[in-house]
């Protein structure tokens, strides 16, 4: 799907917005869709008028964390998304009105040691500095109708009209791209790609084998599909995902649950005559990291961790378990550069090499944006794309 | 010094030979020189005659280990040496008596699919099958003069006269190549070079932190200058380890003990503005080991582990901490082939871009091995070459 972008500067430029937002009030409870006011950007900053937006797995989390230093409400949640630039604050060069954007919760300043680097995607002055649920001046651009200040997510709130993005939190894309598939690249297939491509390298030929076949599980099976991976083994409770997993490239299924008394290692190391080349742990669960490093190779075994530990868990691993040449490695954001990358993979996509069409599940419109919840909850859905004109 | 090698073959072959080694006959007692009788190289075995041998803390390890599978006693210890083959069982094609061969504690059989990869060094087929203490076939080759069976250790048991060596676990080595540097080459010094070199390959203008400046931290020392860090900073207890490492290219030094409230990773950040590119762990700590990925760098900070966990204990690491781009890479015999990657660091050795001499801080003769011990374990030694023949 291809949008009409209009390259005249809207009359909204400078002003407030009154629009609709989809709030989380308290943790836990189904958003509530409110009008709410959205300031025009500052300094660096773009407001971008969102096209479509979906749920990823990291919304979920924070939205139902009742204490700690994550859980702020109200709050404007949402972090895969496309949309555009309908003004633009001072200074701002890289973006225009009307340009097409994906907004993206990993900064990408371009000008630090990080960004220059061909080895890091960890942005080092807007990488960690900020609290992730304000903007730049830790001022929130939202407020409800009562004036009530609505925080921010992880530098994006795509779950709003209107949102307003820092300029290094924002990547412009090709216009022609379909908006439902740069959504996607927003987030959670990026990172399972950017996994199997850039951090693990995924060689012709090896054995992958991914704990968790949810979103991005699943498209770190695509990735290594992409790179020529001769067995793709998939690791899940839900032995249904076997099936949706064969769309992205899995060859085998092991059910944690099924295995009888056999651990799950030894069941990959079976499946590979000694242990996988790559393992990805896609869940964020530390005793899941343990056992996807068991179940790597010696000798050249790479374990990629993927997931984001949500209970503050220790990773405890034998220092005898690595000694013979496996390597740990922690990703964000599949080691992509966001500004660079992810027009690569959108080029992938335009190419025919990259499939992204399966990872949209659902579709539903704005009002529905509750039940986007259930649907990932209840693991129905891999990517519901939530269009905010419906 | 270079040895005259005699290439005829010795009247001993065949033939049980009767010589003099250094026996442990209870943990951490003083080794005993007594008469032995060594029998004739079995099928893939080498006999070899030792010139020289130094002491690594792993011998030291297991001397003192009084319970438990590695307990092992009476044995002959030593696993650094260089010798002389005086004979060859059947089927063994790529020694011929009187070659010069480096016995090594890993095996390299040259055919399996490890052997074969750039990837890996952990020989597959020979890499774990069999217990430390015995030859391939489960029996020694060594009894003492009342008929005891006398164990060997990590297949090469060099505090001996002469030792039987399986074909995979010894390397030939050019004749003209300084016989005491060759020893070094054996183990210890070849591990920490090989870490920086081959499993960090650490970059020009980089900055490496390394825990530990024993011979193996001191040679990552030597290996990451060799590769042009920048800045290469020691950490150790003992301060006087400095002065010893400048001359391996150490260019700073935290000693834990006088860092004061601060921890040892903060100092390593303040150092290097962030983290260190890589950290070499050269002791054997898990709590090291978690201090030394604390003080790798976001982005691409590597950590290898050298260290082989003595107590069993865990490695615990927060995933968050390994979340953006860290690595954590477990390493045996620093990523080096014995075959092929010994003679390429004795060729460095004699281009005069790989420091050996400064290893060597004590020589004593074979009667006198049991200084060497006291030597290590007060810190005053890097390596002790003990003489066979004086």
């Amino acid at each position: 799907m291809v949008m009409e972008i209009s390259r005249s500067t809207p009359e909204t430029a400078g002003n407030v917005i009154r629009c609709k937002a989809a709030i989380c009030r308290n943790p836990g409870e189904p958003l509530t869709i409110e009008e709410i006011e959205v300031d025009p950007p500052k300094a660096w900053e773009v407001r971008i008028k969102i096209i479509c937006t979906s749920l990823c797995h990291t919304d979920v989390t924070f939205w139902k964390l009742n204490a700690g230093p994550g859980a702020v409400f109200p709050r404007i949640f949402g972090h895969e998304a496309v949309g555009v630039v309908e003004s633009v604050g001072e200074h701002v060069e890289e973006f225009v009105e009307g340009d097409m954007v994906v907004p993206v919760f990993l900064p990408n300043c371009g000008e630090c040691r990080d960004c220059e680097s061909e080895k890091s995607n960890a942005c080092s002055v807007f990488g960690q500095k900020r609290s992730p649920d304000m903007p730049r001046d830790e001022t929130s651009r939202f407020k409800d109708m009562n004036g009530e200040v609505l925080h921010h997510f992880l530098w994006v709130s795509s779950f709003t009209e209107y949102t307003v993005v820092d300029v290094t939190h924002a990547v412009k894309i090709n216009p022609d791209f379909p908006v439902d598939k740069a959504c996607l690249l927003s987030c959670g297939v990026s990172t399972g790609v950017g996994a199997a491509w850039k951090v693990a390298a995924v060689e012709e030929g090896s054995t992958v084998a991914i704990f968790g076949l949810g979103a991005v599980g699943l498209a770190v099976a695509e990735g290594a599909r992409l790179r020529g991976a001769l067995k793709i083994i998939g690791i899940d409770l839900n032995s249904e995902k076997f099936e949706i997993g064969k769309q992205f490239g899995v060859t085998d299924f092991v059910n944690p649950a099924t295995c009888g008394e056999k651990q799950v290692n030894e069941v990959i190391k079976e499946l590979t005559n000694g242990g996988a080349d790559y393992c990805f742990e896609c869940i964020g669960m530390a005793s899941v990291m343990q056992e996807a490093i068991r179940s790597s190779r010696e000798g050249w075994g790479k374990t990629v961790i993927l997931g984001v530990e949500r209970f503050g868990s220790q990773l405890t691993v034998s220092p005898h378990e690595l000694l013979r040449g496996k390597t740990v490695a922690g990703s964000f954001f599949g080691g992509l550069k966001p500004k660079s990358d992810i027009p690569l993979l959108a080029q992938k996509y335009l190419d025919k090499e990259l499939s992204l069409d399966e990872f949209i599940t659902n579709e539903l419109s704005f009002q529905e944006i509750n039940k986007a919840f259930e649907l990932l909850e209840e693991g129905k859905s891999l990517r519901c794309i939530i269009w905010m004109d419906r």
